[in-house]
């Protein structure tokens, strides 16, 4: 990859990257424990990992959504996974007074899909020095973002990744727009499929967003074939019980078998003549 | 209108209300020019009107676009315009921190569509006791956006008006859903039509959006007839001259006769049995 | 109305024009009693009508929907009606063999939106002399259906009116571009808003059709303030008992009010200065 | 595949298959040409190949867009095309009484993607005992072809095949949705992917539809990686000369490159745990 980031791991293996996560980190020990997991399987098979949690949810449709467990203490847990494993950790900030803070205890900032025409976010995300993973919005086409990547490119920083997370399709549904992949990709960025999102149905009359799970390894397996540098999986041992988006969750146990046949796609399509 | 904003006139005239102006504040004088011509409409008419203009845009999709004047110095522009004609102002703000400097300023502070969700955002704006007008993100039905109404009313403030301003139709082009002109109004809040960016037609590979201003009369009549309290119109002197938004602005001179075709409807649907 | 239909009554009234009936013909009896109760209504408001039954339903979801009772069964009711109370009527065909059959029956075929592009079925209903009323397909722009109007017209045949009943916005929704009433108007036709076909809503894993019927006047209401020449409207006496469409079909008591409500908008546009 | 389809060759090669040819059969010589090289890389990369041509274009925008050399000329050199190179062909129909003429001529029917739901259309294919191949239509789900399928199979024809052109996205794009792959497999019918219909650009304005050929392999390799059993692609020897579609063909000496790179993804997917 293209990008900066020194405690990425196993970079000369070929394989895909994988941001993967809780939604929300709930707590140390569940965060840790996720963490053990997915360093055990991104040691196994070689993918370079980066851990994701949020530390806030700012754009729940209710106002009554959970919304975290306090900012510090969130981002705290992040950078105990990230001492802990040694790996590079990933959240999402939504105002630009959070990236500073937020860069204190994290590798990357994350961009939020309805958010990345704001010019300031992406500027103060930039100024920090870290990788920003701007989320592409779900209103706009892969070509459009050229401009996010400008943005943040004219400010000093050149650690830019575009996040793939659907289209809107309706009301309540989302489509993938898998053109969007190479289209993307010719900004000179790793280009990463947001799988677990992507699958999101918005149920708009009750504010609770429903999902496919079933359908992950076909968004992820498109995604590998089209060329998607890295995926982003949202996991965790109980998706049911988990406090934010539980209903698109991948569960996981169910994560090192979807990886094993996603290499063998990505080797598929890397040794192309 | 259930909503408290003492110095909107002409409402017992029982006419839709007019949110009207450039689209950014590009200077004093021209403020106050097109501000003279839209009091001397709607004291003629009697259309209680809200002057709008953007202090700065923070959502352009290139960073080269024009984003403004100065905050401080625009707002003031925005205060002068309200004590010169006595009339009530608007504007939009981005982060939450913005909410209490333009509070000063203005008398109702818009939340952009793509921002309708960031609860942060909504409630320091609510907190002003401002009234808040919520745009309706173009990819969110009318429904859903009562969770984002519970989320201002909940911060104690019940002054909040819902404007729509069309849905994204493919990568380059908006449809309005009039259906969410009704759904929108069981709330029990004002309902507003954005005429003219409803007709914004995004050139996503240039970052220029482009519109369709011949099909404004279309929009603004379907809205008035299905029971719109009110109508969002940008509108300069010389559209092509504007520094923002420009294809899609009203020519300010066929503002008038636009109004008096549109009271005629208002009066029609008004007075059902 | 520049088409010729010398059965359409009222024409001086400057109302706009009414398609009305059930959705299928399911009986004579029942035919006869709708179209007594929209002529009472049609001469009472001086509506210029045509009555409208399917005499087939070719392309239901499941091959065990309702389809009719009979072609020409069918067709000899919709004569029956025609001649009882002296006005045109319209049937919708679906292959080109069915034109010339129908013509002898009706006054106006309809070519379905699904098949909006079927050059065979367009020339065959054109060379009928009949009125041919074409529903602009769901994923098209009202733009393209020029070359529909020209279909008919090359073959011979100026009496061309065109319909509007949404465009596909997701899976399981439509959402109506009023854009598209000025638009297709610019053929120098008669545009039609079908009011209910609009108002579906395909569930598509049943293959059973859902709708929105409280959102009937909403639609009709901006087709006329945007000057729509005529409605299409299913309705029925219970439209709970209907064997086809019952779901989004207006009853049949609550028509003339609406209209009533309606013409006052077409006033209020009709003598725009 | 679990069709009965005893020309096809190769089956046993575990490979996808492929429907190919030009849009319209445009003259004896041409289609020989084609098919030639088409059987040359089918026989080299064991993929089982039908042959596709239109014998007549029914559903062009424009009444001065090329339709046809002649139906039953274009039917014969389909004939010779399979006796020549002992493949099987398809075509596609338009209207019922179609089926029994082309049946003579060819081993599969299509069914256009507009006319999926006619259901006169589908009995009438079902009927003649040659396989069915239904296009989704741009409006419809996955879940929703399985009427589709039952129509032809209650027929007492079991030999059907699903092929998906891509969704309406907008009035001037078209987006594949990759999820209907899985779910429209479990009709246990082979799926096909139609790329270069996928890919169309339709400009409602001119008549004329566009295309992004480029992305050809994104589209195929996503189809592959997903399950689909088989892929639709137009190709020509020169597309700019072709008289239909030819902005949407691939090139015909791309075509084997692109083969062998799909090959490695269905050799990846094929022999998962």
């Amino acid at each position: 990859m293209n990008i900066n980031l020194p405690k990425l791991q196993h970079t000369s293996s070929g394989n895909f990257f994988l941001m993967a996560g809780p939604c929300a980190i709930e707590g140390e020990d569940m965060a840790l424990e996720i963490a053990e997991e997915l360093v055990r399987i991104s040691d196994r098979l070689q993918i370079p990992l980066i851990f994701k949690g949020s530390y806030r949810k700012a754009n729940r449709s209710r106002k009554d959504s959970f919304t975290g467990i306090g900012d510090e203490k969130a981002l705290r847990i992040l950078a105990k996974v990230s001492e802990t494993f040694g790996i590079p950790t990933v959240t999402d900030i939504h105002e630009s007074h959070e990236a500073a803070m937020a860069a204190e205890f994290v590798d990357v900032l994350q961009i939020p899909a309805f958010l990345c025409r704001q010019t300031d976010l992406l500027i103060a995300a930039a100024e920090t020095g870290k990788v920003v993973n701007i989320k592409k919005g779900q209103f706009l086409s892969g070509e459009s973002m050229k401009f996010a990547v400008e943005k943040v490119k004219e400010s000093g920083n050149n650690n830019v990744i575009l996040t793939d997370r659907g289209n809107s399709f309706g009301y309540s549904d989302l489509v993938v727009d898998f053109r969007n992949i190479p289209v993307m990709r010719e900004n000179q960025v790793p280009v990463v499929m947001d799988v677990t999102h992507s699958l999101q149905q918005p149920n708009q009359s009750s504010g609770v967003t429903g999902g496919r799970p079933a359908l992950i390894e076909t968004i992820a397996k498109a995604a590998i074939a089209v060329g998607a540098d890295g995926l982003f999986i949202e996991t965790h041992p109980d998706p049911k019980s988990a406090r934010s988006d539980g209903a698109n969750m991948l569960q996981l146990d169910q994560l090192e078998g979807l990886m094993r046949r996603l290499i063998r796609i990505r080797e598929a399509v890397r040794f192309e003549a």
